[in-house]
């Protein structure tokens, strides 16, 4: 076969080529140091620097079904095959991930279909850090969401409101999914009646939890799922680093994934500050 | 078990909500009407739209090794649990994607190491639609990559430096792999020249490819691949939608997924106009 042949090729080559590796990883460092690199990338005016909202995807990452969801399986490696390649399974909805329209909704819009301009997106932050410090099961209400307006004014169209709730540190410890005796979790989330305020009476496109779920953990009956993904708007879960930005003023980049068909998936997130 | 419990009452309560559903619908409707939402997101000043740079994935996208590359299964369906969810199975090199360092490297960076800042890149395109129109196995050459210098400047710090060869139109025909009659492909690449010029003698950081590979397809030894990865930079394969953007100007933002050890994987890609 074609490929095998290639592979053999290169299999040979690779002794020859080591000290050009070695060359190239100089030759980046001195680049890196030449182009006076600080961590402010080529953003537009107005943006000086961009943060990252995205946890790292790993097999022990805590999902709501309590079970693994991903895993990777080493396909090609570098010993045997000189390159490295990995197939992964994932549930959609692991990590820092989206909730398409369609994870709630019978024909709802899938993760392909969310419009592009809604992926770009002014970032309002509601802090409930100080309430949900006491109390796992609080919820994001209309009143935090007028204290917001109140502050910032209004929440511009196709807004991304995210609650910072300082679940965020937690991923790594139970308490992220905050299980107790009777298996019941418990983490905070939005109240459904922020959600319907939000629908009626903004523009804003989006919602993102730093929790496993858009409703809090201790939730029956995933009202604020069935409120707002119906709607045509779509959800963030697990979302990163909310105590990093401004409540408002920085702008959500949302790399959502784009397989047909998909409820959701993990996303790779930034934020423009 | 507690999640089969919320799952009863949601399946309960179903009835009672479709109607709020329907209102919901319609009130997203009003909503985009009302805000006057015409495709322009809300970008810093000085980029005035966002354009989507990813392919769809779908079983059938084509794949270097000809075998699908992508699966999905469905767990959870409305019509019996009232919410959708689907599991994937992925090889990481597919559809529009990332080839992080480790994917041609022994120990180079995984695709979640790479640093945010690269993922917001300066975009330089070189256009070889031309002359790849009439050699399938066309090559970008540092012919190609002075021309683009000459006509808008230096490549700036950071760049990614984006091979538009026309093939993104080819996706679903047989001439996106351009198999012989031998199994060989046929597509354009990067020469590895050019490579070799872009790590001595610029800051960029990432090359684009149209195609399925950053090597033409009728490469025998990765060359490409093997200079450009192991110095810690990184590449993109099946980049869409090269013909909407700039020369010079654009922004990409480069959704690159973050799972722990990934040679690479699916991205979400934008230009910023």
């Amino acid at each position: 076969m074609c490929d095998a042949c290639v592979m053999n090729a290169v299999k040979e080559k690779m002794l020859s080529r080591r000290s050009l590796f070695k060359a190239g990883a100089a030759g980046v460092a001195a680049t890196a140091l030449g182009s006076g690199m600080t961590g402010t990338p080529a953003l537009a005016a107005g943006h000086g620097s961009v943060l990252d909202m995205t946890h790292e995807l790993h097999a022990g990452f805590p999902t709501y079904f309590g079970e693994p969801g991903f895993a990777a399986r080493q396909v090609f490696n570098w010993d045997e095959h000189k390159f490295n390649l990995l197939e992964l399974t994932v549930n959609e909805h692991t990590g820092t991930h989206i909730d398409a329209p369609l994870h709630f909704s019978p024909d709802g819009q899938s993760v392909a279909e969310i419009p592009v301009e809604n992926l770009v997106a002014p970032l309002c932050v509601i802090d409930i850090r100080a309430r949900a410090a006491q109390d796992t099961d609080a919820q994001v209400t209309p009143d935090d969401i007028k204290a917001w307006m109140d502050a910032h004014g209004e929440i511009p169209a196709g807004a991304c409101v995210a609650m910072n709730s300082g679940w965020s540190a937690k991923t790594a410890t139970d308490a992220y999914r905050g299980t107790d005796d009777a298996g019941k979790q418990h983490y905070p989330g939005f109240h459904v009646e922020a959600a319907q305020m939000l629908m009626e009476g903004t523009g804003a496109m989006s919602i993102a939890s730093d929790t496993l779920s858009l409703d809090h953990g201790i939730s029956a009956d995933f009202a604020t799922h069935y409120a707002w993904l119906p709607s045509g708007r779509f959800g963030i879960e697990n979302l990163a680093n909310l105590d990093a930005v401004p409540a408002a003023g920085a702008t959500l980049v949302i790399g959502a994934p784009k397989h047909r068909g998909g409820t959701g998936g993990p996303a790779r997130i930034f934020a423009m500050v």
